[in-house]
């Protein structure tokens, strides 16, 4: 039977999984069962969520210190029949977890969709390899970088930046996710420029290099605006998905007269990912949901930095964004903190099908952005070529190694 | 210098709040300051994020034995000036909530906007006010019932429990949130005959009882059935609106093109505030935030039933949504565990300007859902006339006490 199961980590204070799962089962599709004349139950069987499992897990006294209370942890899983709700990720969400997110510590960890569900979602339009065939390079993991510190600057800051980055023979520029429309470099006209800008280092250098535009405003200015932006010139789209919902990042992705790549960016994602006890794991929100919405590439904070997730965590995101099935693969692009010390530990975890993302590991090199980029790139070569960075005849290289180690 | 100014409560490691503070308002804004020329600085001024202030909590030996390590406690307050971002949730979100919402245990107490900010939000097109005189009733709370176990079920069996709950008196009857679009009882037809269903009641009765239709499906596609709705009869549109995004709310709330009253829901809300050391306050998200985006009703876990808020946190949420300022108030919504027999907890709590919503509590009465209204509405007169529930002369009350105490 066609349907979503969902995967929740419970604590039960009452010491009774299977009937907590029963619960949930019955309260968040029919209501309730053994009290129905076995006509209705006729009626209404396919309408039934069913249990598929229930796990306990070993007591934690930490958590139950914490809680102040003694709790059973087990992970459910729960089958929900596609009868119940139409096919959209908004409807499947409040069924799964509308009213059971406010009840008690509950967080939802995974949800499986059948074939004939999945159907319904287009998955990435480009993907990864969509991707390389824009940026033309097969053969390692594309290095992607951000403009700084960009609030209150001028067009010309910007460009700076920009063709420095360019130069430096970065494969991607994003505008900073807080870049919003503003005078200074106004949406249409920043587009422009850096088109400009970018053809000019392609002839140049021969190095092409993509800019990913901060698509933002009012959801429903979104699909116009995003017409603009590919009219102009824009490469790819950065969205906050989160700052807006998934249905959102669907829409656009799967509108035909918008063939851009997307870009999905984790901020606002932190209010509902970090707790143990609450909300929806990182795996499903930033791997396989964005997956499903159509991002074709997927922000997440990396193991490595300041702001850092459990790198099995990151890993499990990953996975979740180039699982072998219909859909096109997602270009994980684990972040913050990256620099070109990073760059073995980075393609040994995340492969060469990964983005490598910095801001101040490249802004920040001695020599420049343009040195950072070729730090970089040499770091990414050396790396793919088996030789230790500590041994690459190269003065950005070095430097880098001697600034951040 | 207007803008918007976000609290948040922190727990830092280095003990230094006032050094994490100016993080905060410099990484979210400008980026660096003190290494800058003065002429960049006089530059960019303007935009930089100040502190407004930073209190130290009392140390918590709980949170400390939790997180495996000494944090202090504290209470930042920081300005964002407008300049920053275009004036819109997604933008303001992701300026003072985007990367720092991945940036360890910092949670999103509030958010103050200045007049100039405000003016761009309309607020509740309805509110409270223009909700009564749709009812046409000013001096008690609303009455309002939940379809109980519709999934499955046909059209006459919703039509039974609607003609049964305005029977009984109730002012506003729900959908479930879970209830979609489906062939059992589709949406137009199900808006349609519940119309004529409350007509009915209406020309028999003279009680007039308004239905509130869930609202879902594809987001770009909500304003054309909204619309359909409105055509077909609809009184209000339930929307899930946290499965979407705040700003679509905006967007429904802010269309002259639909004059209709939206009632919020809060189903998945519980992935984004429950947490004391991520996520979202529960008086900004269900309280001022709803409110700014135009919800007419905010629903929201009463402090007495199984899936419970702390009282003083619904106080909290009560208190935004009706607090003295430009806007039309939002009707509180206290829900789940309602029976009779809290009239006057909940009146005593929420005061006569908010809504005494039930499912089990009017259904599960002995007399059914039409005992079940009666039980409400005496209860609610009774109380308003300073009559202990008990001294009532009523034979629906007196069960719905026996019942359920």
């Amino acid at each position: 039977m066609g349907g979503v199961t969902a995967t929740y980590l419970v604590h039960d204070e009452k010491h009774h999984l299977v009937k907590k799962a029963e619960g949930i089962a019955l309260g968040l599709t029919i209501g309730s069962w053994t009290d129905l004349p076995s006509l209705e139950q006729q009626q209404l069987k396919k309408h039934k969520g069913t249990i598929i499992s229930v796990e306990e897990l070993e007591e934690d006294q930490w958590v139950n210190t914490y809680l102040g209370k003694r709790v059973t942890r087990g992970i459910l899983k729960i089958h929900y029949p596609a009868d119940n709700y139409s096919n959209d990720i908004p409807a499947i969400l409040t069924t799964v977890f509308g009213k059971l997110s406010l009840d008690g510590e509950v967080k939802l960890l995974d949800l499986t969709l059948t074939d004939d569900i999945r159907a319904n979602y287009l998955g990435p339009q480009y993907g990864i390899n969509g991707i390389r065939n824009l940026v033309g390079v097969y053969d390692r993991p594309l290095l992607m970088s951000i403009f700084k510190g960009v609030i209150g600057r001028s067009l010309d800051d910007m460009n700076a930046q920009l063709r420095a980055q360019a130069l430096g023979g970065i494969d991607i520029v994003k505008d900073d996710e807080i870049l919003f429309d503003n005078p200074l470099t106004p949406f249409e006209k920043r587009i422009r420029t850096s088109k400009e800008t970018l053809t000019n280092v392609y002839e140049e250098t021969g190095h092409r290099t993509l800019y990913a535009v901060n698509l933002s405003g009012r959801t429903f200015d979104l699909k116009e605006k995003a017409k603009r932006a590919l009219d102009g010139g824009a490469d790819i789209l950065l969205f906050n998905v989160f700052a807006y919902g998934l249905d959102v990042l669907q829409s656009l992705s799967e509108d035909c007269e918008l063939p851009i790549p997307i870009m999905a960016h984790p901020a606002f994602s932190g209010a509902l990912t970090p707790s143990e006890f609450y909300g929806v794991s990182y795996p499903l929100l930033l791997g396989k949901l964005l997956r499903l919405a159509g991002a074709d590439f997927s922000l997440f904070p990396s193991p490595y930095g300041s702001v850092a997730l459990k790198r099995e965590e990151t890993l499990q995101i990953a996975e979740k964004l180039r699982e072998k099935d219909t859909y096109a693969s997602t270009f994980p692009v684990p972040s913050a903190g990256i620099h070109p010390g990073l760059v073995p530990l980075l393609i040994n975890d995340f492969g060469i099908d990964s983005v490598i993302n910095a801001g101040g590991g490249v802004h920040g090199h001695p020599d420049g952005a343009i040195g950072g980029g070729k730090a970089f790139r040499r770091a990414i070569d050396a790396t793919l070529q088996g030789i230790p960075l500590t041994e690459v005849d190269d003065t950005h290289v070095q430097k880098a190694l001697a600034l951040w180690g």
